[in-house]
């Protein structure tokens, strides 16, 4: 539940968000229609990354939905009527952009390009809050890792986010567009594309917990992250949204509390009676890519945006199971074995 | 000239250099030729990019010159032969990628991208060295500028040398190539495409002075550089070319003695009998991604590449402008205006 001052700061304003049908954008867009803003979507539900039309079912008919790609030149309309814009779009798969690195510049960063022209004409000194991705450092060199930590991504989704990340920086110097760059840690919560797979470590286990299926881990499940739920990284985008003159252009967005894989798996397994956790050696092409353990240091967006996530983890996980059991035949065909959309192993 | 360790280290490798027929590519292709190597270049002239059939005169006929795009499918067959890789192709134009961005996304980063690809499948494992630039740190933070200095860059040209320098990284750390990056300050000498605005201010001076035009200086010229004369630039591309089990990845590669733009006008109009420099404000378009005063911390560079820049910029400049005067007509039309090849004022 968002809290009161921000949510006022919202009422009939008209807000665009790039990537709302998928999970992050999703949940803002609800909540943003929630505080009385009119909400325009534009996402053109490219195949992999995550976009679902019934993940705004419970605002239907109050959001205006442009079925197009951020890159194409239609977008310059809902530009045009924007004071704020969230751009979500894009594909968070690593694994998608090591199989398919040209896919995912396109994606990622030729259509940010584009977009980001069109904003600097369209929506001048509009504030864009873009959601990019911890991915940006790579392997931690230090923890907690803060927004000074050098960018060394291991991927390819990790260069193509950071230079994206950068087109934001440049256009706000040139006084183009006032952007803000959260970058997220892992968030979980309803509405994850959990029917996809390469969509990261919690949307697997999500996933294996729905269909009943026991979670498995790669190496002892040691590793440790600090999930965020996503109803908290959405009130930091509505506060990035709504801050004045902001001093930091970037921000770490995380859940503040380092949990191992294991810990996750064992409270999925025990709220939703899973079988035996598995153990199996990391696969290669996983391994190449992994970061090791990872937590963020996000005390300058807890100052600059007066924010703390709030979510225990438990509860976070137990109401986004109760979500799937509720909408399963939404995001899951049961029986079915979970092929990767874009047709690889 | 090139010490007679390293010349012997190339006699009889096949090299590949993208970007041969441009300013540092010719000059290093030259300097490969003499060495005793086997020299390919790919080279699609790409307009506006610096590049000149006339560069190779003194080789002419002892190089393989391919005019594939390093993009292209047909890159394969000369990467399959190459012993080491030189990766010179791109567009270095800050004013050009700020008045055609995507144009310098794809020049800059997909066109590597995809010839990175093709080293992973036909020269898995070979060296690369890549020459990226100082401008991916933007405007200093600090001076000298290190390695460890934030990527901040200005323009799109930093951000997407900056995405082109991280896809060598991670191909490196997954064992595909074994690339070095050297990051270049301001370097001149023979072979530049002083034709060509918009190619930098040391171009723009030899331009000036072989025309025996006033120089025009925005601001007071209390700016500084640390420029570097080609023959040492092409020393350290040919080390680190060479050198085995690099620790470093990344070396600031700078001419080491920060010099005023004034400096260099007085001295290029001692030399050459120019009427008095003129001083004008700086133009908008280029005050907005102006980084102020540069030099590079070149400690590094100059431990792991036993190297270190040797020409005098007196000496240097004199070399260069006796180049432009004996081959003028291969560079300057005299008497027509020069206009940007990519038809913008």
């Amino acid at each position: 539940m968002l809290t009161s001052d921000i949510q006022r700061s919202y009422k009939d304003r008209s807000v665009l968000v790039t990537g709302g049908l998928g999970f992050i954008g999703s949940n803002l867009v609800i909540a943003l229609v929630q505080a009385g803003a009119r909400v325009m979507v534009v996402d053109s539900s490219v195949q992999g990354c995550g976009a679902n039309a019934f993940n705004l079912e419970p605002v239907c008919g109050d959001v205006d939905v442009f079925p197009f790609d951020i890159g194409d030149p239609e977008v310059e309309r809902p530009l045009r009527e924007a004071d704020i814009i969230f751009n979500l779009a894009g594909e968070v798969s690593h694994i998608h952009s090591m199989l398919f690195p040209e896919r995912d510049l396109r994606i990622n960063t030729l259509a940010q390009l584009r977009f980001l022209e069109a904003c600097r004409r369209e929506a001048p000194g509009r504030r864009v809050v873009y959601a990019s991705t911890r991915q940006v450092y790579g392997k931690p060199q230090y923890l907690p890792v803060d927004e000074n930590h050098p960018l060394a991504p291991v991927d390819f989704n990790g260069v193509h986010e950071c230079a994206t990340a950068h087109y934001h920086y440049l256009l706000t110097r040139l006084n183009c567009i006032d952007a803000i760059v959260l970058r997220f840690t892992n968030v979980y919560g309803p509405r994850m594309a959990i029917q996809i797979p390469c969509q990261g470590v919690l949307s697997v286990f999500l996933r294996n917990a729905v269909r009943g299926e026991p979670i498995t881990l790669y190496g002892d499940g040691t590793q440790f992250r600090d999930p965020i739920h996503v109803s908290d990284a959405c009130e930091a985008l509505l506060r990035a949204g709504a801050i004045k003159n902001p001093e930091l252009r970037t921000l770490n967005v995380g859940g503040g509390s380092p949990v191992t894989l294991l810990e996750i798996a064992n409270e999925l397994s025990a709220q939703h009676c899973l079988p035996a956790t598995e153990f199996r050696p990391f696969p290669a092409e996983r391994a190449r890519i992994d970061i090791g353990n990872y937590c963020s240091d996000s005390s300058a967006s807890q100052t600059a945006l007066q924010w703390r996530p709030v979510t225990d983890l438990c509860k976070g996980l137990r109401e986004t199971l109760r979500y799937y059991d509720e909408h399963v035949t939404r995001y899951l065909q049961m029986g079915r074995p979970c092929n990767c959309p874009l047709g690889h192993r």
